[in-house]
């Protein structure tokens, strides 16, 4: 039974793989608009019905496929302390986030309106804050309020990207982290 | 020729408003992944191809729909002082976007991939500030930097609905108000 259970779990993963591979390669020639569940499921060798059973529909994919370009891929870069650090992901990430592909993953995760790509999404960010987090206190520095950091730092770079449709420069940035740690009731 | 001008414009905003009722209407009975043009042009008595020409596709009509509910209807109330007139706006924003239907309305205009729909929508919020700022100043208060107001409460607003799926509370407004209020650095 618990081979069983192994058995599925792998064939699973396999299918995550094959399927998302396929949206990836699809995407390089076809516009999204024009793609469809049997485009994918050719592609892939996985029935449509497969994918419709596990996603749900073509927007639930595209959210799956786009929050797992989403996780990172490196610990965060060592600045020496943490406003440089906290400089430095926060540069990353606006230009990540705003080039064309940040933005239409952006469009993914939020027009699939779930709930569960979007949560995953912020959930990667807040973990890499933590990250920071700790090594500030590590190295004796104050640290800083993660759950902050999310409202002053992260949420008006999204906000610019999303709705000013601009890419928030370096000095931009920089001005956000100095607000998060200059503030004077800390 | 100033007359035909004038003639098209009124052509032109009724078909603005028929097929803005119709979908509306639609949506009341059909899920939107139901929805599509031909349905929307048979309810609203207008072809096919005049929503094609005019809007581009059915999510860039929805992401114009949605705008147009984004439009405030009246001034925004007055508390009698900057910081209570921001608070108030705040909790209805807050209480509005993330009801049900303003996430649908966030997820189309933001899904639409398109920035006219964005930036109307965040013209919208911005203009709602401006006002606040001009009645603080014509109080004889400091008054703030609208810039500021939207990176320091709108944003994290927004973030906490798209991203956190969770409802922003009078407790957190309020605290972000305060945020931007009693900065040490001001």
């Amino acid at each position: 039974m618990a081979r069983e259970m192994i058995r599925q779990g792998g064939r699973s993963a396999r299918i995550q793989e094959e399927v998302h591979k396929a949206v990836n390669t699809l995407l390089k020639t076809y516009d999204r608009n024009e793609l469809t569940v049997p485009m994918v499921a050719e592609s892939s060798g996985v029935t449509p019905s497969t994918i419709y059973r596990r996603w749900g529909d073509l927007s639930q994919l595209l959210a799956d496929v786009a929050v797992a370009h989403m996780r990172p891929v490196s610990e965060p870069e060592d600045r020496g302390d943490m406003q440089g650090d906290m400089e430095a992901f926060i540069q990353q990430y606006a230009e990540e986030m705003s080039s064309k592909v940040g933005r239409q993953m952006l469009a993914d995760i939020i027009g699939s309106g779930g709930s569960s790509a979007t949560v995953k999404c912020c959930g990667f960010t807040y973990q890499h804050l933590e990250t920071l987090q700790k090594r500030a206190i590590k190295r004796g520095e104050t640290g800083f309020s993660v759950d902050e950091a999310m409202d002053v730092v992260v949420a008006p770079v999204i906000y610019h990207i999303l709705f000013e449709d601009r890419e928030p420069t370096s000095d931009y940035c920089r001005k956000l982290v100095a607000r998060l740690f200059q503030r004077g009731d800390r």
